[in-house]
C-alpha cells in the first residue's frame, strides 16, 4: 500500500504491459478490466461477488450518480465506497459521454453543457470544474476529465474542434483538481479517427503531466481495425510511466488486441449487459443461452472454470432461467461473464510475465474460433 | 437422516408444536417457514443463501413448472432437486390452485381441468392422477393431493361441493401416489368459511390415514379472523401425529397466530414478492424502502441481525437502489425478507422448546406495533 497514486512496470512483452497501479485503497493489476458500476452496483451482482472474481476495480458514472441519489447526498453519505460498499479502488467517468447520449435538450458551449435529466426533466449544468467536483464527492479515487466524444463518422472539422475544446477542459480539470497526493485525474486522448488529431490530442495532454491517460471516443460504432490504427498511432505519443486506458472497451478480442498495443486499463457494460440478455462469454466464444439446442443440455457452461455459475448449473436450466425471464439468469450469467473477463485478464497478466503473450493471445483466439461444444 | 417419511413431536405449549418432519433429504425443523421457488428458482436469491439462511425445505409450483420446462424434461435432468441444485427437501403444490388463478379456459369436470397456458396458450389437462405423476417426476418429496379451492366469498353449496370433489381427488391421487418409503402425499382440507364443512372434510381426511394433511382455500381474501376460526374448527380434527400444513400463509402475524393454533408448516410468496416491490419485513414491522425519509439514513434496516443485506447496507443505498429499479435492490430485500421469516421461525421454535411462546408471541407483537426507528 502507499498514501500516493503511483504507477509501476513489472514487465513488457512487445508492446504489451504488465504493470501496477497503486494508490491507499488498493493495487490494480494492468492489464485491468474494470467491472461497470453504473448506478453505484455492478447490475445483478453482490460487489463481494465481482471483488472475488479478481476485481481490484470498478467503475462509476457521473452522469448518473449526479442525477440519483445526487452528488452531494453521495458525499454527505460518506462517499462512494461507503455508499456502495467497496472499499477498493474506484474509476469514475466524468459524466461527459453520458450527458451526449441519454441526457435530453443539451446545449454545449466552452463554458460546459447544459442538459436535462433522462429520469424526470431536471436541468443540470456540467462544466470541467463541476465534474471534478462531483467526482470528488464521490471521493472517487481516479477521475476523469471532462471531454467531448463526437460520434463517428464525423468531418474532420467537427473532430478536431472537440478535440481543441477537449485540450481546453483538460487544463481547467487539472486545474480544479490540484494536487490530491493519493488520487489521480487522467486526461483523454481525442480525434476520432484521424490519426494526426490523435497524436496532437496526446502530446498536448502528455505536456500537461498528469498521473495517467485514457483513450476516448473509440469503439463508438467504427470498425475494430480503426480503432487498433487510432491505438498505435496514439500509444507511442503516451508516457512509458503513466497507465494507459481505453475507455469503453470491449470485447474479449478487442482487449487482446489492444493489450498488444500497449493499453492497461479497460472497462465495457459488455459482460454485465450480455449477462441480462441470455448471453455467456466462455473460453469458447460467446454461447447464447435462449437457444432451444441448450433445453435438455445438462451440461455446464465451462466444467473447467472456477466460477459456481459457469461450472455447477446445467445449461438446461440456465436456459429454462433466461426464457422464465427469472431473476437467477440474469445474475447468474452476469457471475459467468465478469468471471470469464476476470480470468481473461488474469491470464494476460501471466502470459506477458512469461513473454509468452502472443502465443498465449493466438491460443486463446484459436480457442474462440473452435466454438462451442457440439450438441450432444 | 431416515428411509422412511416420519414426524416426531418434540415438544408442545399449548396448541404450538415443535416437530420434526424427517426424510431421506433431509430433516425439516417445524415450525417450518418454505420460501416459494415457483419456477425452480427462490426469486433474486442464490439457492445457497436460502440454504444459509435455515431454510430445511422449498416449495416447487407443479403448474408453472408442467408449462416450463415440462415436467418430462425435468424428469429426464434428474429431477428438480438435481436441475436446480437444491438437495434438500422440496414441497410441490398439486398445480390446482394455479390452474384457477393464471390459466386460460379452464374447464372442470369429475375427471379433472383441462385448461390453455398462459404463456403460450398451449392445451394440457390436470387429473389427480397426472398431477402425482407431474411431482413424481419432479422428484418431490411432499406431494400435495389434486383439489379445487374456491374463491370466497361463495355460496355454501358450492362449497360443499368442491369439498366432496377434492376427498374423491384426495382418494385418487393415494392410489395414484401408492407407497412410496421417503415420501409423502399430503391431504387438504376443504371447505371455505364453513367450520362444518371444514371438519367433515378434515374428518374424511383422517380416514385415509395419509402422511400428512393441508389446510387450503384459506388466505384468499377473507379476514384473518375467519382464517383462525377455521384453524380452531380444523386442527382439533387432524391427526396429533401428523405433520399440519397452511397453505399460502402468510404475514409474519398470520404465521404466529397460526403457530398458536397448531399448524406446523407455512408457504408464501410474501417476502419474496414484497423483497421486489421495496418492502422489508423486519422485527419492527414492515418498512417501504421507497419512501423519501431513507433517501439520507445512513442507519441499516436492522443493526442486529445475522443477514449482511439487514445489517451492512445503508437505507439511503437501498432506498436508491429501489428508486433506480436495480436488480441488486430487490436481491437485498428478498435476501432481508427471507432472513426475517426464517429468523422468526427459529425464534417460534425455541420459545416453544421453552414452553414460552405465548409471552414471546406478545413481545414480537409488541415490537412490531413500536414501528420503525423515528427518522434521523
Amino acid at each position: 500500500m502507499t498514501d500516493r497514486f503511483t504507477f509501476k512496470l513489472i514487465a513488457t512483452d512487445g508492446d504489451a504491459r504488465r504493470g501496477e497501479v497503486s494508490m491507499p485503497r488498493g493495487v490494480v493489476r494492468t492489464p485491468a478490466f474494470m467491472p461497470v458500476g453504473t448506478a453505484g452496483t455492478v447490475k445483478a451482482m453482490y460487489l463481494d461477488q465481482v471483488r472475488a472474481l479478481g476485481s481490484d476495480i470498478i467503475l462509476g458514472n457521473t452522469y448518473h450518480l449526479m442525477l440519483r441519489p445526487g452528488a452531494e447526498r453521495v458525499g454527505r453519505l460518506g462517499g462512494l465506497h461507503e455508499f456502495a460498499r467497496w472499499p477498493y479502488p474506484i474509476l469514475t467517468d466524468s459524466g461527459g459521454f453520458q450527458v451526449m447520449s441519454l441526457s435530453q435538450l443539451r446545449k454545449l458551449t466552452e463554458h460546459g453543457v447544459t442538459f436535462r435529466s433522462h429520469i424526470d426533466g431536471a436541468p443540470y449544468e456540467l462544466t470541467p470544474e463541476r465534474s471534478i467536483e462531483i467526482q470528488g464527492l464521490l471521493d472517487s479515487d481516479i477521475q476523469m476529465q471532462l471531454d467531448e466524444c463526437v460520434a463517428l463518422p464525423a468531418k474532420p472539422k467537427d473532430i478536431e474542434r472537440s478535440m481543441e475544446l477537449s485540450l481546453r477542459w483538460a487544463e481547467r480539470c487539472k486545474i480544479a483538481f490540484g494536487d490530491q497526493r493519493g488520487k489521480a485525474m487522467f486526461g483523454i486522448v481525442q480525434g476520432g479517427d484521424i490519426a494526426d488529431l490523435r497524436i496532437r490530442s496526446a502530446q498536448a495532454l502528455k505536456a500537461m503531466d498528469l498521473k495517467g491517460y485514457a483513450v476516448g471516443g473509440l469503439a463508438v460504432g467504427e470498425p475494430q481495425a480503426v480503432m487498433l490504427d487510432m491505438l498505435e498511432a496514439t500509444c507511442p505519443e503516451m508516457p512509458v510511466d503513466k497507465p494507459r486506458y481505453l475507455m469503453g472497451v470491449g470485447t474479449p478480442d478487442d482487449i487482446l488486441k489492444s493489450v498488444a498495443r500497449g493499453i492497461d486499463m479497460f472497462d465495457c457494460v459488455m459482460p454485465t449487459r450480455a449477462g441480462r440478455h441470455s448471453l455467456a462469454y466462455t473460453r469458447r466464444g460467446k454461447i447464447n443461452l435462449r437457444n432451444a439446442r441448450h433445453a435438455d443440455d445438462p451440461r455446464p457452461l465451462d466444467e473447467e472454470s472456477d466460477c459456481p455459475a459457469a461450472r455447477d448449473y446445467s445449461r438446461a436450466y440456465l436456459h429454462h432461467l433466461v426464457k422464465s425471464q427469472e431473476s437467477l439468469g440474469a445474475m447468474l450469467l452476469t457471475w459467468n461473464n465478469l468471471a470469464y473477463y476476470q480470468s481473461l485478464m488474469q491470464d494476460i497478466r501471466h502470459a506477458i510475465e512469461a513473454r509468452d503473450f502472443v502465443a498465449r493471445s493466438a491460443a486463446i483466439t484459436e480457442e474462440w474460433a473452435r466454438g462451442d461444444l457440439p450438441p450432444l
